[in-house]
């Protein structure tokens, strides 16, 4: 029999939240390491969290009138230089093919980092009239950008992403199309994952290389630190104006598109692992667990094949409701490692079938976790009513997930006025302050503290005063979140 | 109003193949040629195609307990070295990454060209008693292989593909699981994709490189050419040696894993278009065909006002039913326009919907194709049974191209046994002819005929006799078939 302990336990979230993290994601097998620095090899448990979410997201961008196309990975390294603040942005993270079919290219050609160049290159050409507009695209696919300090999901140098890049007649309509795919983000986001994400604008120093404006969705991890778990842009004319984006309007005359891009990648299984983790291991919210329910079939000898049975029966009937279900039938190790195992694995619903259990027609059923009243007791749920008990079950435990992140956001975030307030607040979660809206102003507090403007949020209430830092005006009309980020 | 001509006709089939194949690419908007030399952008009508296929193989190798993960782009050049004959086949093809971050690497690392090295090593690590095995593991992603001579779909420097990776503990289980990926293929492309494929093994010097055992689907072009559609692969224990796949047996000793792989690719949708296509322009499977049903309304002034909304209620009425509907309300265009327009781009079935055909509810119906006997007659067809109707005249059209695909296969196969036979079998088709086995004689073959061999038929009656070449006994104890291939 093989021991539990070590494989099993993480260290605990309080004691080294960064040491969680890894135990966790290595030891819920989500991911491997790439033997390349950086690189990440995204295994079956966790690559099906992804499809999850890609499936959810790709309906609700096809809902939308967007069209799915793919773009070459290899980008020109003139055309990344073709907007001036965009190669600034992402020329210390190329990965650069030099050499192809034995010899060395004439021009090199970068690893798409992101494909505004090589999608506005080819929108200038499929673009010619107002008829044309808008174009709306979205491409799945990986992209790569060279990170010296990897961390699994979160910072690799490759991952799997969506970019939606759309062309429009004019600024009003990129500007509903980049809020539109904002409303996708904060969608996914509280729906299926269940973060308590706040949408908002970025400052004009966080923005993406290139665009005029740029929303994220911003999520409190259980550190207190903030994750960008979306962004969506919006661009004007400067893509247009750099690739020749143009049409002819309906009076005739030659015009400039204004566009957009916006990605979500697998960085959001790292928001959901810091989300809903404990120190018990990942907790996976039900709409993205590869298995919502685990069924640990108990028993020596001959009873051992009549439990195994009646949990294959029962893992069928679940399934037919619509519940992903996996019947652990490994014989080679004991029930507690089981259930030690997919606690760590974060599953939402164990049940327990033992012979006694299968006499009295019923399995026992915990909880992966309970909010805000902890319930470690188990309970006998009838086999016959099990369908219908574990999708309310199911539907119960994402809901309480997403309470429980609001409430832990709200608890962890203070509208500070005072500088000694705001370095308390960004040590363990997050502050709303003034800030008067200038960038050395941003860069003083954080090289401070370690925090940076997150987002104006976009449903804050009107606020005037000082600057939380320098007492200069406050600009935005609106409180700041500022906070430590991944 | 814009003149149909020039943007609709295609060069003739007949006329230049290979010219009609450009023409419809680009022109049914399937695809555009990317900035770099043998690049590909799959535009939205194209990658429709391949989402389709994806959603249909993807359901069949999860349906048999594989599952899906994501190995990195990027691999260390030392990898691909490990397996000799691996390196030697894909070599002249490799794209080569040499700086990163700024900095030239420490080791080069190629930009996977296939991923069984990656896989391999990663295997090594999660392998090691034999109940960690049969490993099922499957990769949707791109690859990359420098091109010299690109052609859309067929031959590009990027493609879209899955490759499915497995280790077993047995020879004889992944000889089994090699020929379950074979299956895999036979289906989609008898199915879904309406191909006359012939499931075959490879001879010697056809196989992948670094294969014990390569079978292929081997589809038959209009031209008489053919296309390996898919292959799959049993390596032996070449891999598992070369990267240190074992695993401790039932007994405790230690044994290498045997291991498989198997990819089909974008590659398919070029198979379908010169397997389905006419001098028209695009034929589509309606399984695989973005709208299966087009409807153009017709009318001018008010009427166009009325048509419209009628021809949208119809879309909606077919989509209930499951039919991918697409209703041209281009103002811009004269319905003469539109048919050729849908006519070029392949869509199984159009209707028509005026003012006269409104008064009488019913729509005129026109199918792209019909075999054997050409149809061409528009027939009225009474509104409120159209999603019924049309449900069964496209499981129909489905059935028709799958006939009109083997019926050509057979007629333009020819089993031959003398030199001039097999010379004018291979100019204009396939011949089945006996061979000695030796490369030599395959090389000579080619080099007279530019025929190869495709493969030798899992399902050919056994025959004995003499090479069609060099007149030595013959070996494989059946017939090839002998093909010029794409």
């Amino acid at each position: 029999m093989i021991m539990a302990r070590d494989e099993h336990s993480v260290t605990p979230q309080s004691q080294d939240f960064s040491a969680w993290y890894n135990d966790v994601v290595f030891r819920a097998e989500l991911v491997d390491r790439g033997p390349v620095r950086g690189s990440m090899v995204i295994r079956p448990y966790g690559y099906r969290i992804w499809e999850l979410l890609q499936a959810d997201l790709d309906g609700r961008i096809k809902a939308t009138g967007h069209q799915n196309a793919y773009f070459p990975l290899l980008i020109p390294q003139s055309y990344m230089a073709r907007e001036a603040e965009h190669v600034e942005g992402f020329a210390p993270e190329f990965f650069t093919v030099t050499h192809a079919g034995g010899k060395e290219l004439e021009e090199p050609l970068i690893v798409r980092p992101t494909s505004e160049t090589i999608i506005g290159e080819m929108m200038a050409k499929w673009i010619s009239s107002y008829r044309d507009l808008p174009l709306l695209l979205n491409q799945w696919a990986n992209v790569l950008r060279w990170e010296l300090r990897p961390r699994m999901f979160l910072r690799t140098s490759e991952f799997l992403w969506q970019e939606g890049h759309t062309a429009h007649a004019t600024a009003a309509d990129a500007v509903a199309e980049t809020m539109l795919a904002l409303g996708f983000y904060q969608d996914v986001a509280t729906g299926i994952a269940a973060l308590a994400t706040v949408p908002g604008e970025k400052t004009p120093g966080e923005r993406f290389a290139g665009a005029e404006r740029t929303f994220t969705i911003e999520a409190m991890m259980r550190d207190g630190r903030a994750l960008q778990a979306g962004t969506s842009h919006f661009m004007g004319t400067n893509f247009a104006a750099a690739f020749g984006i143009t049409f002819t309007g309906e009076s005739g005359t030659a015009e400039l598109c204004q566009t957009t891009s916006w990605g979500m990648s697998t960085r959001m299984i790292g928001g959901l692992i810091m989300t809903h983790g404990d120190d018990k291991g990942l907790v996976l919210p039900p709409d993205l667990a590869p298995y919502q329910a685990v069924i640990v079939p108990i028993g020596r000898g001959e009873q051992a094949q009549t439990t195994l049975t009646a949990a294959s029966g029962l893992a069928a009937a679940l399934q037919r409701a619509g519940i992903r279900t996996h019947v652990d039938d490994r014989p080679q190790v004991s029930p507690g490692f089981k259930f030690n195992d997919w606690e760590m694995r974060g599953v939402p619903i164990r049940l327990e079938l033992g012979p006694r259990d299968l006499a009295a027609g019923t399995a026992l059923m915990s909880r992966r976790l309970s909010y805000p009243q902890p319930d470690a007791a188990k309970q006998a749920i009838p086999l016959d009513a099990a369908p219908e008990l574990l999708t309310a079950e199911l539907a119960a435990f994402q809901a309480m997930l997403a309470r429980r992140a609001v409430d832990f956001r709200e608890e962890h975030t203070a509208v500070v006025d005072t500088w000694p307030e705001f370095t308390v607040a960004v040590a363990g979660g997050w502050a709303l302050a003034l800030h008067c809206g200038e960038q050395a102003c941003e860069d003083e507090i954080k090289a401070e503290t370690a925090a940076s403007p997150r987002c104006i949020p976009l449903d804050g209430e009107p606020a005037q005063g000082t600057c939380i830092r320098c007492v200069k005006p406050s600009a935005y009309g609106k409180r700041l979140i500022f906070a430590r980020a991944y």
